[in-house]
């Protein structure tokens, strides 16, 4: 991999790990807001209109996002932002997107792009300038961003250099919270080990020098909270990485399940929430706004206490 | 997975693999171009300026886009438009990425995005889509997307689900071209085979009930000619996957390597050349547009005669 001259930290880089750190014990919280916008479930007023085109849709998208910002910036440490949804409405939604980052981040909150990007060294270089690499006089458009192993080593080494040089981050999928995750990451290997548990010490090594003065990698892991024995045996594999742990709420976990996962400090686990806070609205009728202050607020209270901090 | 009333192919759909099979003999050329702006590398025609902006350098890669494709028309197939480059100028490159798809369709080339997405399934939905889902009215926005397997089985349905209505495909990646893809692909499983064997064997079931008159899936696979002993396997693993098979030109494959892709038919295989064509002029010297053609047609010559047909 081409190393570049710039590839050093600046001397007033904090690195990712760090950040989060004293984050998570400043705002006593470990959630992350996961923004996964779709027209059909928008609260009524934004979702008039937003049938009508793309760009119409991508407008409400944002709204949505400005919204859920202002209203859970007091209970959460940061948003995950689904790159699908809005890669799905295509420009205008890429547009969207990138406002929802910059609102985001003037609130104080950090990103995450949860893209699951992932290709041969190259164009992994793209994509680490896309989000995580700041350029010339800009700041990179995201802190951390989801990413996927299967190309191996040396298509995450980019994301090293960047990560290294704007104190940003990565989660690296490791053992995701769907049912089909068995299908690959559950394979057997020859020495009894599943193919899962091989990538978690691959993310441990790749981060291993990316380490800051609170112990925490800029590289960390993403591991379904819907297998609370994985995100114990992660812990163990992992000790570094911060855990992001998709899964509470609707698709079943609870804040019991990932308790393990914060043996390593409070902010050595971060959980995201979306559906059960983004739509809250729909089960109790409350403002949406309202509603998912309210739902984020419980989900920080509870996380806290179930990490043992 | 949720299944929808429309999800039965219309009756006028022709399948992707079908598709494929028509071009690839009419033209007699298994080459799709691979489309991998970089703004350093432009010809200086279009280099000039673009370095102003994101929107300038946008509008130099649909610019470059649009020459390729006029071009290399005749000795191609398609284009395997990289996504990560036009990502990496924000919504300003993904509006040059969607005309670059517009224009090449209307030149009457297949349009690959390359993107190695993948997702749980409720957001793998969302990515099918944005990329190769007709919505109301409209075509989808490309005719096939390369996919990545680590999250396993339901997160290729909605694809699937998008194949069957919409007469498009999908290339999941099973063995990449780069070194660092023994890391996860190359482990050995309990029963001695390497992690990406199953993962074939995946793609061939996902495939199974997706093939088209000409025997050809929906589903196809990326397998890098820089290895072209798999290559054989991978045929063996998946009879009736489209294979495509990148490594040819700067990352050192020649046809020869892929010799063996092409025993299930002249279109089982398509070969993505990129660098050593888009930046022919760098070589030789000559209009950028002229370096283009003339490599093209010498790789669909020596592909076609390699191939056997």
């Amino acid at each position: 991999m081409q190393q570049e001259v710039d590839a050093a930290p600046r001397s007033s880089v904090v690195s990712f790990g760090d950040r989060v750190a004293e984050t998570v014990e400043r705002k006593r919280s470990q959630i992350v807001l996961g923004i996964d916008p779709r027209v059909d479930l928008l609260p009524l007023e934004l979702r008039a209109g937003a049938h009508a085109s793309r760009s119409a849709a991508a407008d409400a998208f944002a709204r949505f996002s400005r919204g859920l910002v202002d209203a859970v910036s007091p209970y959460v440490v940061g948003v995950k932002v689904q790159l699908a949804f809005f890669e799905a409405l295509g420009s205008d939604g890429m547009a969207a997107f990138e406002d929802t980052c910059e609102y985001a981040r003037n609130a104080g909150l950090f990103v995450i792009a949860d893209g699951k990007r992932g290709d041969i060294g190259s164009t992994a270089r793209a994509y680490a300038d896309a989000y995580v690499q700041d350029a010339e006089g800009t700041k990179p458009l995201v802190d951390a961003l989801t990413i996927n192993p299967y190309l191996g080593g040396d298509s995450i080494e980019p994301f090293l250099t960047a990560c290294r040089r704007s104190g940003t981050g990565i989660y690296c999928l490791v053992k995701t919270s769907n049912g089909g995750s068995a299908d690959v990451q559950e394979l057997t290997l020859s020495d009894g080990r599943p193919v899962w548990h091989q990538v978690a010490e691959l993310v441990a090594e790749w981060g291993a020098d990316l380490s800051g003065e609170h112990g925490l990698s800029s590289v960390g892991a993403v591991v379904g909270a819907t297998y609370p024995r994985a995100v114990g045996e992660a812990r163990r594999l992992m000790p570094q990485a911060i855990l992001l742990l998709p899964g509470i709420g609707a698709q079943g976990a609870t804040p019991a399940d990932v308790a393990r996962a914060f043996t390593s400090g409070p902010a050595s686990a971060l959980v995201p929430v979306s559906r059960s806070v983004i739509y809250a609205f729909k089960v109790d009728g409350a403002d949406w706004r309202t509603a998912a202050a309210a739902e984020a607020a419980r989900l920080q209270r509870e996380v806290w206490a179930a990490s043992g901090w």
